[in-house]
């Protein structure tokens, strides 16, 4: 049942309008459960001169990049070992959590933890979560791994998860849960 | 920069139109780099006579709990072990996947499947996340372990995260990942 | 698709938001092509107060009553002869126009011109349309007569239409047309 | 004293905007008696992408035709004996109902009916009403009629009604009305 | 033509509405050139609970009295010697400037400065304006003197001019011009 | 805190749409002590087509021109004795009032009373206040004065204040106060 009534500096991109209208709805139904035909989004775009905050005119702020394609950007680069693409994603102070609760802040760090872990690795997704929080946005995404362990056997169908947090349309903190632990706890113990 | 008006049919509480400003306004800000103090909320109460679609009057639904107090609330009752009490906040279909993917879909089960697994836990959390999916909400919140092995040494600091999807207000989903594996792999191994 | 927000000084009843709902979404519905229940009709109501015009805060007019309504009520009072509560429903310069162009402007008139036409008679309604023009709503009533004809033969089904303008909230011209010359005719060439 | 907000997608035309505009207003007229002054109407276009219903954006329906048009076109290809030009502006299960109650589908029964009644007839309009039903709009128009008896004789100064109930822009519904009857019985007495 | 909506944190009195109406419909009168009829105000009033700026609830301030008011009661206050209650108005760090550019700060001050000047003296006001500058409103007050010079002789319509300017509610800055030399220089030269 | 909403014809330019935000912002902080950060205004502008009142399209006046600028115009103009210039920002029926109460009507009995009083001057400005009266906008300027007595002797830092009352864009009423009395008055006693 809900209008919600979104007014704008004029400017910004279909995209950028299709992301904003689409957070505002998933906003509202987060809360009330309204039947999604039932919320509509009207965004109002007004000139720039036509807006003033203080008695003063602004100029609208770009948009930041949709953090979903960030995170995914970032990890097709990292699984291509494409360290130098991977790091233009990485806003300063990045840090990353890994499985046993390792902390790294390179990228080359991570390398080389994985190297005694996995002979080659690739993610297939499940989904995409986007949050918000207080300093910016988190994306969760989770899906499975496939790869070789280092003797070379395959695996494949475990279970990950990553929480990225964004800063400024930049990577500031990835953690890293996933089952490999117990997949090898398994093997160690077959 | 932006203003954001929301209107709604009167009647909700102060917690839901909070939650609802609060959860626009982040909305707002995973797009655009606005400073926080220049986004704002108007919540706009029209009377039940005065909100019409499709040419007849609607009554406002009520609002979904919080599902952050959900999860919260279902994870207290696992915790003291109260089953009946945590059973009442699952929705029908119910449905967990814990480490190494195993998939339990009764309380009971969970429990049967923890014996072995470790004496006693308790959860200390870092943080709760709230993302919006098409189904419904979604909760990820992620902290840390600690507890005692079945032979009874204790352990903390094991690093969790659980993501719940939420439908009608009720736990649908619930996946779990933790570090468990990997310490038990490091026990193993020592 | 469309939003209609309507802003009222505060103090309407439910009745007349209603009849303003349900006329905003027609209005619109007549040009648009519009799925019904994604007209959306928003009734904003602003303090007494908070409303002015040229500086000047207004006091809201009391609502016209319903124009069916008065319709109904007159012809039911017409059709159990209470001709003094049926003037009450007309403005100063009422004028009605009956079949063969007939004018008159007293009820009584009319009673007395209909007395060779017919014995009794009783409306069916089959329905009511309301118009807008500049002047003010029209309403068209249309259904069937039934009766009897002077010499007490007794008629069913005879179409009419009656068509009345009101001038602020009274009845200020009907003109009537029906199959009663048809049924005459026939009757006479039978 | 009202203010009507009407929130499009834009791309109408001005015709267009200009039928809603009078239509919301007469909307409000036909309960409040606003001074017509003082009923205010402001149409904001949004774009299309920042319009959406569902999360999703909408494409704009095109306009209605004029139903005023439409009847006013249809009536003059009738009246030109264009049968062809005039079927075009019928929907799909037209019916038509004429003096007497006699009900027709096809164009060409109404011009056979008719031959033993009149010789020629052409109409003078007084009015068009237009009124709105949960099925569509609807118009009713009126005036006189002139002509010639088949015999011969001329006649003017019959008055007529006409109520048409569209269906997506196309006449679905005639109902005719006027006193014909009346003046050939007249004649029949005279 | 304007039609101005107004978003306020509900709460606010009647008088205070109506000052920003007043205050809104004079703001755009100054730049367009529009019927007075023809502006529109519309205060909607949110709740507390509804207004959120940078995610949070606010209080809503309360209104500044009326500049013009104040003025009024000070000068009254000035005119009944009554040093106390006048002192009550005006703001830490006020000045005020008299005929000859002479600068005071305290009452007192002005008390002994006028004494040699005049014995007693009224103000007859011929209007009030008020402006509006960054630091807060003005209020120009204008009219004529009268009263006794020094040796007992009457004077009256000795034109006055009075400047204040306001911070927080209270009088920072006066400054005076009136005819007063003119007077005393055509009596001098008499 | 508030935020307000102006709704415009489409075509002002952004100098107008300017004016017209201080003003509102203005109006609002003479009323409300909020943070200048947290007045928002938007204007929206709907095409001439989408603007209605009474149920007909208006066209949108064009905007009046700055009152400040006019009066800094005019007074320029009269400090280079440029007097066609001058009197081209004189509406019909201007009146000026100069010290002593002195009433002229046009600009070259001004330069004849000015004579005997100083042999050239000239403005300094220290601000300019606009405010609105029912009649139009008030322009209240106020600075020093230097120049030279007729005898020759120059003088400085006189204090003078004009309030400009406008009529239509153009200059209806001038009313002058200063200290040249006091100058006087002080030189003919020294």
């Amino acid at each position: 049942m809900p209008v919600i009534e979104l007014h704008l500096i004029e400017g910004y991109d279909i995209d950028t309008k299709a992301r904003l209208g689409r957070g505002l709805t998933d906003a509202v139904r987060a809360v009330l459960p309204a039947d999604p035909e039932a919320v509509t989004v009207l965004t109002h775009e007004v000139s720039a001169a036509g807006y003033m905050r203080g008695g003063q005119n602004r100029s609208p702020a770009p948009a930041l990049p949709d953090p979903v394609k960030t995170v995914r950007d970032f990890l097709r680069a990292m699984e291509a070992r494409d360290l130098d693409r991977a790091a233009g994603f990485l806003s300063e102070g990045f840090e990353m959590t890994f499985p046993g609760g390792v902390r790294m802040t390179r990228l080359d760090e991570l390398i080389a933890w994985s190297k005694p872990r996995y002979a080659r690795i690739a993610k297939t997704y499940t989904g995409f979560d986007t949050a918000m929080t207080e300093g910016g946005p988190v994306v969760i995404c989770r899906g499975t791994l496939a790869g070789a362990w280092p003797g070379g056997t395959a695996f494949e169908g475990i279970r990950f998860v990553d929480r990225f947090e964004l800063r400024a349309g930049k990577l500031w903190r990835q953690e890293v849960w996933n089952d490999m632990g117990e997949a090898r706890l398994g093997e160690a113990q077959s």
